[in-house]
């Protein structure tokens, strides 16, 4: 399994539950058309977070690298900046991702 | 659920399949006692990460606060440089944690 994890902000006067909400919908999207495997939406808990990252995080899943190349392929065949990958764009800034193998638990 | 993540290097002259067991054998030992509901061993794919992150990370779940609590006690009480977290921190360097609430999604 790959783990996707993109930490974000969310725009200037953009209000949280309208810009978690679109970013949802756009992740929602993704496992409807089974494009992604899974995914979460966390919001780091505390008042000035320590980390040198984003205050939220989505853990998106993805089963192995083809498949991530499938979704990146499909989503740039749809246009970043249209449908609910361009809603997202619109309230979200300091996009940050990495990608993690999975290792045995 | 609260996400408590990780992020770890392992000390200089640590075998990486030797130093992850180890990681995973304290992890394992707090499902096992449900301390923790569950975790995930996940490792950056980049050669050079891009993340101010270290580069290895266990994602581990509690079921709200007042779990993390008495985990937190429970180990507390065994000594953190006793047993299976002992033999964590003889491994691990860098630690860095937050603290995440999943949001609904």
């Amino acid at each position: 399994m790959l783990h996707y994890p993109v930490w974000f902000d969310l725009k200037p006067g953009v209000e949280e539950a309208s810009g978690l909400g679109t970013v949802r919908e756009f992740l929602a999207s993704l496992t409807q058309t089974e494009e992604a495997n899974a995914f979460r939406l966390l919001r780091n808990t505390g008042e000035r977070p320590r980390t040198p990252l984003p205050r939220y995080h989505a853990l998106v899943e993805f089963t192995d690298q083809a498949a991530l190349d499938i979704a990146m392929k499909a989503q740039a065949t749809r246009g970043i900046f249209h449908g609910f990958h361009g809603a997202v764009v619109d309230v979200v800034s300091n996009f940050h991702v990495e990608i993690f193998d999975a290792l045995d638990s």
